[in-house]
């Protein structure tokens, strides 16, 4: 977006925005495309992150392909807005990139989703959500979509037998719907489902519920929907009154909306590199942070395991302990290394043994690019290793 | 927007936002319904506004139909939302309603004018633009349509020749298309310009540069246009670096902005209460604030004059020792008070005499109500009164 006007090339739209060469600077700037509700820092102080900076750019690993790499040429080569690691509670690197500063917001893609699932977690120990529970207990109108008789702890682990088509890119895929839904692109008919709400209920059933994890974004806006009806508050104000607000954030944060004022609980949320990694520590710290348990002890430690045996392919492979629990990755379950991820190259990564928390914000060019992460994963267990050894 | 989803009744949408009841609403959540840009507040220290407060509800005046009417009735009468008074540079009332909170943005229409004619001033100190210039010396592209041979001092004054039909509410109207161009509607034909730069260039000439005041909000886009050609600077950029982080303002603030990434610089700006308090203490103080001569002085006492014998009805009925000035409202030449004005409601009003600054943001059911107008109006003025004998 650069010239009063910019050229119509140059021009970043709904239909191209998150698209190369444009996301590199919508990611910075969704509010600008998108409307958008604040998940308010509220007043309190913030959260002071103590500084232990040092150099990890020269940190060397073997890239998939079997070329030593840096972590230097690793952030150039995937498209890198910002990374920052949290070494014992201490920021041992933070980076900027591509015009990001400390105070940018930027898009994190389904990171959002594990922001949601904490959420859930905590309104279920206030006693308000009970996992076991039917979705229809909280929205009845789900009785009427493939969502009837699914459970909350189901869609926790992406397992409802309803159909969501994932196929990023393909115009008639359940993920394009939503994103007409949600507001990302321009609705470009309409009579397809105006708000996400609407686009919930046109959802059939595809298979037993309590199946294999398959991931499906929408299962996360599903969560929303009920976090909304069991707390009667919007979830921007529910964000930020149960976690957001209480994590001693510098910034503000924000969510896109759609038509009918909801947020895209699976994957709009913005926040800065710095308070991303706020929220990782919380969960490495088992919920305790800001001197205060901010999430259930019990919660955070259920989203280091998992169930090995319904996570297939093409997971499986990358990360043969993994499994996906209450909306993390886990990438070891042995390890309970977890991390939340977005397409694009979103990444906040906390492993506990290792006492570290990654936070990586990207603009790849494409929604997925298994070798970007992967090396991205390489890399950080080789700056794992080296603060473990005490030297670069 | 209540309930989850809201009922279609209740759906606040960009062809209801404006409108009663919905504007109640939408006025303090301009960012969930339309993109907008940030007006960074800086990382400078808060500029604090003493406290002397006091209650001026009791405050008695005669209202238009010669109705004994105390504040407090002026204010619950005319929706008001924010309403605070600095008196000596101290906050001598601060009210909120319907929801709003210190740290709520507001809509402030066509406050923006004014806002955006300060900018030009310092920018014109700078160096960077001569307010005698015609404005094609900047923006070239203008010497295709009405605005040619239109200079930016003419412009300030809303003096173009420029034919721009301002009958809100009326479909055919040239600022109903400017609300579509500016993506405060749905674009409903896409032959219709689809940027406030390409709505500019079809505004044709109608009479001499230079003759009578016409109100005309278009006049301030151009000077938006021309702000970011002399600076190189996207225009929330700017109004941030030149001024809104200058102020000591508590809150970043926000302009919509439209389908090329333009602010809307007459009418798109929200900003909290105090922050707008602190922009009209500015003027009040000839433009030293913060510590600093933050606007020209010689502009600022420029504001308070103005050329009355072009200044026709029904303005001049209204105010009859009136003017308009850079972008101010002067409701006295000889006492020099100035406003900015907004439609539904919104007003900052500077009586340098008075040492009074008041700032009320509303959501009148219309556009404009004279009544509503002419009673705030004479409620201030009892206040000043008041506050002068040191009494309630």
């Amino acid at each position: 977006m650069q010239g009063f006007p910019p050229s119509p090339a140059q021009r970043v739209t709904l239909e191209n925005w998150d698209r190369p060469p444009f996301n590199r600077w919508s990611f910075q700037h969704v509010r600008e495309l998108i409307p958008t509700a604040e998940v308010g820092r509220g007043c309190g102080p913030i959260c002071p992150l103590e500084s232990a900076e040092r150099d990890l750019g020269g940190v060397v690993f073997e890239a998939v392909t079997g070329r030593a790499t840096t972590v230097a040429e690793l952030l150039a080569e995937t498209y890198t807005d910002g990374f920052l690691i949290l070494h014992e509670g201490r920021v041992a690197t933070e980076l900027y990139f591509n015009g990001m500063t400390p105070e940018t917001l930027h898009l994190s893609q389904s990171v959002a989703k594990s922001l949601i699932g904490t959420v859930v977690g905590i309104v279920i120990d206030e006693g308000l959500l009970d996992p076991r529970a039917p979705l229809t207990d909280q929205v009845p109108e789900l009785a009427g979509c493939g969502y009837k008789g699914a459970t909350l702890d189901q869609v926790l682990d992406m397992r409802s037998g309803v159909r969501f088509t994932e196929d990023y890119g393909q115009p008639g895929a359940d993920i394009s719907r939503l994103e007409a839904a949600s507001g990302w692109r321009s609705n470009p008919d309409p009579a397809l489902p105006d708000s996400v709400y609407d686009l919930i209920l046109t959802l059939p059933q595809e298979r037993a519920h309590g199946g294999a994890f398959q991931y499906r974004s929408v299962e996360t806006d599903v969560l929303g929907w009920v976090l909304e009806r069991a707390t009667g508050m919007r979830l921007p104000e529910l964000v930020s009154q149960k976690l957001w607000s209480r994590l001693g954030v510098e910034q503000t944060a924000s969510f896109t909306v759609d038509r009918a004022g909801a947020a895209l609980a699976d994957g709009g949320f913005n926040a800065t590199l710095r308070d991303y990694a706020r929220f990782g520590q919380a969960y490495l710290q088992n919920g305790f942070f800001n001197g205060r348990q901010l999430v259930p002890e019990a919660w955070v430690r259920s989203c280091r395991t998992g169930d090995r045996s319904v996570f297939g392919e093409p997971y499986r492979s990358q990360t043969p302990n993994g499994a996906y629990r209450r909306k993390w990755w886990v990438k070891d379950t042995d390890r309970g290394v977890t991390m939340a991820l977005g397409v694009f190259g979103q990444m906040i990564y906390i492993d506990p043994i290792a006492d570290l928390v990654a936070v990586k914000l990207s603009t790849w060019p494409d929604y997925l690019n298994l070798d970007f992460k992967l090396n991205s994963l390489r890399a950080l267990e080789a700056i794992a290793a080296v603060l473990a050894e005490g030297a670069t």
